[in-house]
C-alpha cells in the first residue's frame, strides 16, 4: 500500500496481479476515516545460496529476478571473477523459501572452500564474508579515471526512476536500483525489499548481458551505506547516486575506491561527497537557477 | 544533510559535535544553486562482537549506546536469554573498527559454540544464525493475549518520535527505534544507521534498566520486515507500528507469532496488517473525522 493508494481508500484492489507481492486484507485508518481493504504487500522470501552443493547463505530477498540475485551476488561478493564462472542456476522452492543451487567452475569453487575453511568459525550476521574487522575492507578495487559526469544526467534519471519501480508503486516497501546511460536514460533496474539485494540483481543482469557497466552510473532509492559503495567499485561504475543520505563510511570508502559519490541526489538536486572533480555541476551558480 | 539544511545552504555548520556524526567538506545544487559547505554525515564504523574471545560476528553500526547494541543483539538473537547472563562488555577502538568483548555465562558460551560446531560451514551474510532455510524461523515466541493498544497511543507517539532523533536530525542517515509507553509516551529512543541495530539497541537498553517491555509497544522508522518482527517478538513486546510498509513474511511471522504489526503509522493515520482484534482504532468511523 502506497500513500497514494491509502488516500483512495480502496488499495490496490484494481490489481489482479503483482509479481512480486502478495494480496491481503487490511484494515486501517486515514484522516480520521476507517477502511478494510486488499492490498499489496512486497513478497520477502528466504533465499538460500549454494555452491555446488555447499550452502553458503540465506537471504531475504523478493523472488523476483534470482537470476540475476545468484550472479551479482556472487561476483559483488568476489565469489565469482567473471560471469562465464556461472555455469547454471536450478531454483528450488519450497514451502519454507528458495534454494537456489549455482553450478560454478572449478576455481572459483576451490577459492571458496579454502576461504571458508581458514575461518575459525561463522559470521551470525552483517558484513558479507567477514569474520573480524580486518576482513572489513577486502580488495576494494581503485577505480580509474573514468568519464565525467553531468548533474542534468542524474536529474534526469531520478525523474525516471519512480515511474519505473512497479513493484514499489503497488506495495511500498520496495528498493529499487538503475543502471544509467551517462546521458541520465535509465537503462536496467531491479527492485527488491532488500537494497543491497536490488543492487546484486542490478549487477548481475548488466553482466548476465554484456553491459559495459563502467560506462554509466548507478542510482539507488536508499541510503549510501559502505556496502552500496563497496559493490558498486566491485562492478567498475565510478559514480553512485543515491536518493538518501551517505553514511561516514560510506564516503571514506568512495574516497578510497575514487568513486564519485552522489547523495540526497532528487530531480536537479544533490550532494557530492567525495570526488566531485569527475561531476560537472552544470549551469547551476550562485544566485541562478537552472534551465 | 537533511532536506532543511540543504534548503539553508548552510548545512549544519552551527553544530560544534554531533555524537555518532562527522563533519565533512561537501558541495552541491539545490534549487539551480551551487553551494559548498561543511555537514554532518552519520557515522558507521565496522564493529565486531566477540564472546568470551571467540568471534562472532561484524556488523557495520553507528558507535553510539554500544552496551546496549551488545546486549540487545544477544538477546534478541538468542545467544543469551536474560541480561544477568553478560558479565561485562568491554570496547577496543582501533583505525579499522570497534570490537566488543562480551564476557558472558558458561551455559550460554558451551551453547554457543555447540551452535558454532554443527554448522557446516559458514553463512556470509543474510540472516544471523542462518545457513539453511530450515533455521530460518527459529525459536519464535508466541506473545500472550496481552493488553488492547489504541490508536490514539500510536498516533501520539509517531508525532514525537521525529522530534527525537537528533542524530537524524543532523544528518538525515540513520533509523530509530523507540519503546513507547501504553498512552504512546516515547519513553526509550535508539539510533543506528541500520534498522536491526536501532532495534537491537533498544531492546539492550530495556533490558540493562530493567522495564517490563511488554507492558508498552515499539515503533520504528523503517519498514518491518521479518527480522524486526522476529527481535520484536523476541523482547516480548505484542505491538509493532512501523513508518513504512511490512513485507509478506512480516506479516505472516507476526501472524505466528500473535504479534499486532502496524504499518504507515504516520500522525494519526496507520494501517493493520494482522491481530488488529488487540488494537482498538479508537472514534474514527466512516465519515467522521478523529479528534
Amino acid at each position: 500500500m502506497t500513500e497514494e493508494t491509502i488516500t483512495a481508500e480502496a488499495g490496490n484492489d484494481a490489481l489482479a496481479f503483482c509479481e512480486g507481492a502478495r494480496s491481503l486484507p487490511v484494515r486501517g485508518v486515514r484522516a480520521g476515516r476507517q477502511f478494510a481493504v486488499q492490498d499489496w504487500v512486497a513478497d520477502e522470501v528466504p533465499v538460500a545460496l549454494e555452491y555446488n552443493g555447499v550452502s553458503h547463505a540465506v537471504m531475504l530477498a523478493t523472488p523476483l529476478d534470482l537470476e540475476d540475485f545468484a550472479l551479482g551476488f556472487s561476483l559483488s561478493e568476489g565469489i565469482l571473477d567473471a560471469p562465464h564462472e556461472l555455469f547454471a542456476v536450478e531454483e528450488e522452492r519450497s514451502e519454507i523459501g528458495i534454494t537456489l543451487h549455482l553450478e560454478v567452475a572449478g576455481g572459483p569453487f576451490a577459492r571458496l572452500k579454502e576461504r571458508r575453511r581458514t575461518l575459525t568459525g561463522r559470521t551470525g550476521c552483517g558484513l558479507c564474508g567477514t569474520e573480524s574487522l580486518e576482513h572489513v575492507a577486502r580488495n576494494l578495487p581503485v577505480l580509474p579515471g573514468g568519464p565525467t559526469w553531468r548533474r542534468e544526467a542524474i536529474g534526469r534519471a531520478m525523474s525516471q526512476f519512480c515511474q519505473l519501480q512497479t513493484l514499489q508503486q503497488a506495495t511500498g516497501a520496495v528498493h529499487a536500483a538503475a543502471w544509467c546511460s551517462a546521458e541520465g536514460e535509465v537503462m536496467w533496474l531491479r527492485e527488491d525489499v532488500g537494497r543491497h539485494n536490488a543492487l546484486d540483481k542490478l549487477i548481475g543482469a548488466l553482466a548476465a548481458n554484456g553491459i559495459e557497466a563502467s560506462t554509466g552510473f548507478i542510482a539507488v532509492t536508499s541510503r549510501a551505506s559502505f556496502e552500496m559503495v563497496q559493490k558498486t567499485a566491485m562492478a567498475g561504475v565510478s559514480l553512485l547516486a543515491a536518493v538518501s543520505a551517505p553514511t561516514s563510511f560510506a564516503v571514506a570508502t568512495a574516497q578510497r575506491a575514487r568513486m564519485t559519490l552522489v547523495g540526497f541526489a532528487r530531480q536537479q538536486d544533490l550532494v557530492v561527497y567525495c570526488h566531485s572533480d569527475r561531476l560537472s555541476l552544470g549551469s547551476a551558480a550562485g544566485g541562478e537557477h537552472a534551465h
